[in-house]
């Protein structure tokens, strides 16, 4: 991974239920990529670790308000105390600590296996967002994210009057809805598609692919963020087109 | 709920984690809406049951291939020997039974909470899709399925130039990509904008336009679905523009 010649901290969150799968080979592949580079890298396997996806109050050993849950308000307050869950607490930590966050799945319903949803639902709460801290001026402002994700689809069952439509409105709920909108530049997503279905010589192949697609992590595109700048306190429009539409 | 005269079988799954929610109170008014028409129905509260969302090869009492976990086939195969968990089981009887299926729950990054993303993953699976059974030739054409949520949001950030921008794209991974997919027919979605910062009286007006949109269930049009004669085979479009595209 070619990211100039400063090492990095990234933090790769992992969920496959079979450890045989291509997933793990991706998974493999990046930490491999990763430490060729000499960039600091943490794994969580989430499968393996059996990580609990259910953001409940059974997260907090203190609260706030007791009698109604705020999820994201009392994720704030257990960090603030050191009352949160000593799991979530973990990836808290290594999501702060990483330039890079990347997460590597297989394509449930377009989109996260409910294990890693619920990283994302219990990780990614109360401290990496609020009031106007979202998108450029989010928590995870200046740092990239990236999708690396296998499916059963071919390539060409996207695309406009493709048999499941365009590819990026499918995942916008993950890559501007969720990544971009705590802060991360996120970084054009690497799909293995079809994968089920493709000879072991095709699969080594998408791992030549994805080693590339690392590579050129500097200069991939990222999707189209709102510029808060463009919206007023109550986050209506200034501009008929704002800029991110106009850039489209 | 007004569906004709005819009494219909209704499965609602319902997760929140806070039993006083304004969630909670949308699931209510939807259940006695159903029971004041007579309709058959039948409740999963994914939190109360400690429902557990994580795909795995512990739902398979038997393996079709025991060295190999390809969840949906084991799930086809472990229904037919009767060896699939019994929370899956139960879902999967109740989700076939039903003429209608409801979903109400909390937006959570645009998306299920992970407790419900895991109801699909885990039930959704082998049976409900596979080859050319899906869009319209799905197991599940004919019937309907509707979302009922609630979200921090106001209304005016959606929209074309908003800040969250469109709404449809935002939640396409749930309605085409999976409620449509296995062939439900989409429902215009109910969703309640807003709910933590508005007034009780704002919260009760949005239950009455509920009950509204629950008795304009026959007459609400769907999302475009893909038609399967617009393709081929191996799922390339027949025509340019797909007749789906055309009526956008």
């Amino acid at each position: 991974m070619q990211t100039g010649n400063i090492e990095m901290r990234v933090h790769l969150v992992y969920a496959h239920p079979e450890p045989k799968s291509f997933c793990a080979a991706m998974k493999d592949t990046t930490v491999a990529c990763l430490a060729e580079a000499r960039h600091q890298v943490t794994v969580s396997d989430l499968y393996a670790e059996r990580f609990n996806p259910v953001a409940s109050s059974a997260d907090f050993a203190m609260r706030r308000d007791a009698s109604y849950l705020s999820y994201a308000l009392e994720q704030r307050y257990a960090v603030e105390q050191d009352a949160i869950a000593p799991d979530v607490a973990r990836e808290v930590e290594r999501a702060l600590a990483a330039d890079i966050l990347i997460l590597v799945f297989p394509v449930f319903w377009f989109s996260l296996p409910a294990i890693l949803k619920g990283w994302i639902d219990r990780v990614l709460s109360g401290l990496f967002y609020g009031g106007r801290r979202f998108y450029g001026r989010g928590p995870m402002a200046g740092r990239r994210a990236i999708i690396i994700a296998s499916m059963g689809a071919r390539s060409h069952m996207f695309g406009t009057g493709a048999i499941r439509g365009e590819i990026e409105p499918m995942f916008r709920h993950l890559s501007r809805g969720t990544l971009g909108y705590v802060g991360y530049t996120v970084v054009e997503p690497f799909w293995a598609f079809h994968v089920p279905y493709i000879t072991d010589e095709a699969r080594n192949l998408e791992l030549v692919r994805l080693r590339e697609h690392l590579a050129r992590l500097n200069s991939l595109a990222s999707p189209c963020i709102p510029d808060l700048d463009d919206y007023d306190r109550e986050c209506r429009p200034i501009f008929a087109t704002p800029r991110y539409e106009r850039r489209l």
